[in-house]
Parts: structure tokens; C-alpha cells; sequence
């Protein structure tokens, strides 16, 4: 199984604190060594880094870590192989466009006899069941909603049905941002904590590393991290129970009766 | 305008060479300092690095060469901005998925009044002609081709056409792979080297930096290097004709009469 790791916030933040200990999971206090990768949004932009190295020892790994950039919506995954080889092509996450937004995908878990048609919008390039997922989500998307881009309302009704749905084949923990919402859906393990005034020090689960986040924010500041495994241990993470999908803008859970 | 640089070889062969002449133009032997990008492919998977910071200060272009990556293709850019912003999602190299193959997309010039009709499949994710122009070659392959991914020759015959309805809107030297081969167009300024055995020892023009080839290849390795202005001063670069329309594949130029 793989882990995955998100961050939403309502200003541009940096993920290098918890992506310091998540990165250790990646062949160091945990198995995950079949590569990685993490893509930020910056405005309408993306980039994404991915690397078939272990996080742990990758150089990609390091600048990610020391160099510290600013995103309102960030997805990391590192990887350990169920299905598909070891190779660049399989690490996630996954990037499309679609109604001239960027779509980033990274999935956890293991999906059998998922095998929906694909009309040739999206297709996947590596060989997992994953990318299937993703490039099956996003033509869904698009059949139901056509030309015209839907709101985060709509896109979370139709989504977290389509989850439910794809669940049924096995485990389907996702992270799924256009750069505005984070979705998620958890299966089986998922956690978040919404950091805010009055922040706290934090001190990470992986390795002896602490941070005052109330040095590096402001008192408006709100960052929700969501992650299979909770990152420190002196913050109160929540579990999503299973078959839950919540949706996440500006740093906020948002209620389902907020989907608009 | 903008400065391009790529690489088409019949091994993995790493650019840190040809990278470190080109980044120095991205704001010290030369104006381009408005962002820049590269991507490899390496197998069926692509990486995409792009920063709107200048390469020659940009801790990602600093990885980029301490870090040899391996890959049979490569489109790096630097940006001196003439339409859209300096912002992330207008940095090139541009990737999209086709036919379940990445597809990677870089630009120099200026097109006017270029407003293709463009259907949904693939729209611009920033504000540059540059990406309209991507997005409309990916959408015209699509109508021509279909379902059916075309052979690199189809492509090329295709593409040479489009290229010179696309130039009479202004400037279009442009460089397009998809991993197997790398399609260029000139309409002002583009050049080419094949490196082959016996390898030579070259001097970069933009640094003071040399490196004997015959080092670290083998006798059978080809690596063509295509780029706007010769990176080296002691190599014969042959220049393209203005309209030339060019395929590389293994590190061979591909003559008309081979596309297949």
C-alpha cells in the first residue's frame, strides 16, 4: 500500500515541515521505496515532481525539501508497487487537463477487475489501476458536465458517488484538486488536522524535527493537511471513517450542505 | 523571444552539458529570464520542471544540473515574455496526454491574430499563443487520426502542414515530441548538431566549461542536439532553413522519404 499526502489552505504555504517526515516514510521508518511524487498548484499552474527513487534518497526529495514553495493546494504520494512496475510512468500523482484547468490524482490502495471502457479522452499511460481510475473519473466528469465547468458543489456531489461506486472494486483512498477544492475519499485510512490560530508547536512522528507554525503564519492563516498516517504527535488528527468523502477549500472541511 | 534546446538520442543520455550553456542565457549571457522549463522523457513517463523564477538563479535549473537524468528525449525553454504573464501555467514546456502518450510542446516566437476554434479537448491552461497553438496541433492530429494513434510519419506529414499555416501567423520555431520522436519547425532561427563517433571535446560558448564526449558515451551512441543558437563554438552546427520542418529520431534526422 502506498500513502498519500494533501494540503489546502487559503494562502500560499509551504509543505516543507510535513513533507520532511512524510518523506521518510519513504524507505526510511516505513516501505514505501517504489517512487514518489508530490505537485503543487501555484495560481492555474502545476508542477509536478516524480521520482522512481526512494523519497528518502532521491535528489528531487532533497530540493523539495529545502526549497521551500508556496501552494493553496499541494498532493504527495509515495509508493509501494501492487500493481504496475517500478517506473516513472506509475508514480504518482497523475496530471490532466480538463476544461483548461489542471487535475491532479493520486490514489492508495488496490482496485480488481476495475476495467470501465475508456472512450480515448483520457488515457492512462502507465499500467496502474490507479491512472485507470483517474482518467475514468475524469471522463465521467466530463460526460456529465459537458463544455461547461462545474462548480465545487457539483463536481463533489457527482465525485462521491462515483468513489462509492469505484470502492466497490477494493480500496480507493484518493486525493483529487483542480487547484481550487481538495477531494478525498478514504476506504480505509485518512486522517486531517486544520492547523489555525493559535497555532501550535508541532513535533513530527518520523523524525525529531519541531516547528512553531505560529512564527511562519499569520493569525487569518488556515492549512488543512490530510494524510493515511497522522504526521505529529501532539495534534489532534481526525479519522475519516470509511466510505467518507470530504471536501476541502481554503483550509476549511467543507459541509455537505456547503456544496454549491 | 524565447530560446529553445532539445535533445533526440538512440541511448539514455544525461544534458547536463548542453543545460548548463543554455540556463546561463536565462538571465546572464542573455535576457531570458521570464521563467523556464524542461522535460524528459524517460520510457513511456515524462518530468516536467518548470520555474517562472530565471534559470540561471532557479534552485530547480541548480538541480537540474547536478542531477544527470537519463532520457532519449528532451524540450527545455527559457522565457523572455511577449504574451501572458510570468506566471507558472505560462512557463513552457507544455504536456498533455494523447492516445495514452505524454506529448510535449515548446514555442519561440510571436503568433498574431492566431484564434483557432478550439473544440474542448484540449484548451490552454494559461494565457500564451504558444499553448493555444499546442492545443490546437493536439486537437487537428486528434480529428485527422482519430482513435488510432498515427505513425511517426503520419505525424510528421501532418504536422509540417499545420506548422506552416501556423507560421504565416508570425514566428513558429516550435519543438513537439512524444517521446519516440521530436518534431521541429523552424520559421527563423533553429540549429542542429548530431553527435557522433568519433566524439569531439567541446567548449561550450556561454561558460568556460569543456567536456570530452568520448568520455562518457560509447561508439554507437547518436545524440542529436537541436537549440536557437549553437551552445558550442568548436561543432558544426547546421543551421535550418526558414520553413524547415524537421523529424529527429534516434539521433538521426529523418529524411522526408523515411517517414513512415
Amino acid at each position: 500500500m502506498c500513502q498519500l499526502l494533501g494540503m489546502n489552505c487559503n494562502t500560499p504555504t509551504d509543505i516543507v515541515f510535513s513533507f520532511t517526515g512524510f518523506a521518510t516514510r519513504g524507505g526510511l521508518t516505513d516501505e514505501h521505496k517504489d517512487g514518489w511524487g508530490i505537485a503543487f498548484f501555484e495560481g492555474r499552474g502545476a508542477r509536478l515532481f516524480v521520482d522512481h527513487l526512494p523519497a528518502v534518497s532521491s535528489p528531487v526529495a532533497e530540493l523539495i525539501k529545502r526549497y521551500p514553495i508556496k501552494s493553496e493546494n499541494v498532493i504527495a504520494h509515495i509508493r509501494k508497487a501492487t500493481q504496475g512496475e517500478v517506473n516513472l510512468e506509475n508514480c504518482h500523482p497523475f496530471v490532466r487537463e480538463c476544461w483548461g484547468q489542471y487535475w491532479v490524482f493520486a490514489h492508495n490502495g488496490d482496485l480488481k477487475e476495475f476495467n470501465p471502457v475508456l472512450n480515448g479522452q483520457f488515457l492512462p499511460v502507465g499500467s496502474t489501476d490507479s491512472e485507470r481510475a483517474f482518467c475514468y473519473l475524469l471522463q465521467s466528469m466530463r460526460a456529465e458536465f459537458g463544455d461547461q465547468p462545474p462548480t465545487t458543489g457539483q463536481v463533489a456531489r457527482f465525485l462521491q458517488e462515483k468513489c462509492r461506486d469505484i470502492a466497490a472494486h477494493g480500496t480507493f483512498n484518493m486525493m483529487l484538486s483542480n487547484g481550487e477544492a481538495l477531494f478525498t475519499h478514504c476506504s480505509t485510512k485518512l486522517h486531517y488536522v486544520v492547523r489555525q490560530h493559535p497555532f501550535p508547536v508541532a513535533n513530527l512522528s518520523d523524525q525529531e524535527l519541531r516547528v512553531d507554525f505560529s512564527e511562519v503564519t499569520t493569525p487569518s492563516d488556515k492549512v488543512a493537511v490530510i494524510v493515511t498516517e497522522p504526521l505529529t504527535t501532539n495534534e489532534c488528527w481526525t479519522q475519516f471513517g470509511s466510505g467518507e468523502f470530504k471536501v476541502f477549500v481554503k483550509g476549511d472541511v467543507l459541509m455537505p450542505e456547503q456544496w454549491q
